[in-house]
């Protein structure tokens, strides 16, 4: 493998690509899909659509199967290490078993909450592998979020955090305003009643929900048709921005 | 006007449009461009590259003049409230004398650091008129940055802060990682030295400029760099990324 195109594809819709991103997939030879196993049916529905619109030549798919991993380790950062250690052996192997141009398609954007840069890195730290790397920025569902409430992430001249639903829990809302990302567990609904949420489920893709409105208005809202819908389908991918009252 | 699209068209190279914008470009009568004549030519000329490689059908565009504003007022939020009521009312007038399908589009995404929605919502809630409106998400400089860099924006499971200059001024860092976007003072120079700085400037432009090290090593020749550029081309964008030692 001479290339590599890590490439963000956006958060759902199959129209999120980007033109670059359009333009990396035409010279690709092999993806490499990690953890195909556990992805979701419609998500690779979706990363299909992308293929078969915009990349205009033969390609082939490697997947690369997901080392097992605890998924509620008592040490987090250690067991992600680990996993990411032996992910990244499996995609070494996998680079070095190709010819041509590589890419990895990332959901959302590479550089938030996704550990593919890492194991690229870890592979060419090891050094037995030299290849060209090019990251493509995508749309993420930070922002699919906002496009769909059609709001602004924060008020004027203040900050966002984005953060994980397990550290909203452990700290509560900082200033400003909060995206969480990762939440299992309806964080949100630990937060003051005045606060103010706009949520969104499986953003830009056929199922979409939105709900938005006071946390003691809307939160058992939420978490009724979150359940209703992670039932139906057997999973459910959502986001939230969270916003103090003034 | 039945239609208003305010689309994110990404953070300087024209190949960062989304397929979704590039939809929307194909159907828009009107573009309302707030504020030329306060535009650096090099980003007229993106968005006209891209205007010529994806509208494909005639088109016009409507200048609307920026009202003054005071840059660094005693009351910041009030002032900068009072200049997007005054925009607005111009926006407004604009939208009311054209038929057909609208756009606006937006450096980046529009829920970053943009005003664009905050005035469409005040030309709605004054209630004179009436139209479809819908949000497409772009490619943020924030992702833009971390692309050029190959770098995840975070530590694994660390929050990630968007925050000013200004602010970075007077609150300093927080825990993980903090993005800082509209800093014309290089408010960097006062964090710790071996906090660890990716900067870049004019992303995805023929004269991008990356410098990435510890501040305590690079934050000079930042700041030289910065100073040379914006006194050769009279302008200058930039962002970075902030995130203390281990």
């Amino acid at each position: 493998m001479r290339t590599l195109y890590v490439i963000g594809i956006g958060a759902g819709d199959p129209d999120q690509v980007t033109m670059q991103a359009v333009k990396a997939l035409r010279e690709v030879d092999v993806y490499f899909v990690i953890g195909k196993g556990v992805e979701k049916q419609e998500l690779v529905a979706v990363r299909t659509a992308i293929l078969a619109e915009h990349a205009d030549r033969p390609y082939r798919i490697v997947e690369i199967p997901d080392p097992p991993r605890d998924r509620d380790p008592a040490d987090y950062r250690g067991t992600v290490l680990d996993w990411h250690e032996r992910r990244s052996l499996l995609l070494e192997e996998a680079f070095a078993a190709h010819e041509g141009v590589g890419a990895i398609l990332v959901w959302g954007d590479p550089a938030l909450y996704d550990s593919t840069l890492r194991m690229v890195e870890r592979v060419l730290a090891r050094g037995a592998l030299d290849f060209d790397y090019t990251v493509i920025p995508g749309v993420t569902s930070v922002h699919a979020l906002a496009a769909r409430h059609r709001t602004v992430l924060h008020r004027i001249g203040e900050p966002v955090h984005i953060t994980t639903g397990r550290r909203l829990r452990e700290e509560g809302l900082g200033a400003g305003s909060t995206v969480v990302m990762l939440d299992a567990d309806c964080a949100f609904t630990t937060v003051p009643g005045d606060t103010f949420i706009w949520w969104g489920a499986y953003l830009g893709m056929p199922d979409e929900a939105l709900i938005a409105g006071r946390v003691g208005a809307v939160a058992g809202d939420i978490v009724r048709r979150r359940t209703q819908l992670r039932e139906r389908k057997g999973w459910i991918m959502d986001i939230y921005l969270l916003r103090p009252a003034e």
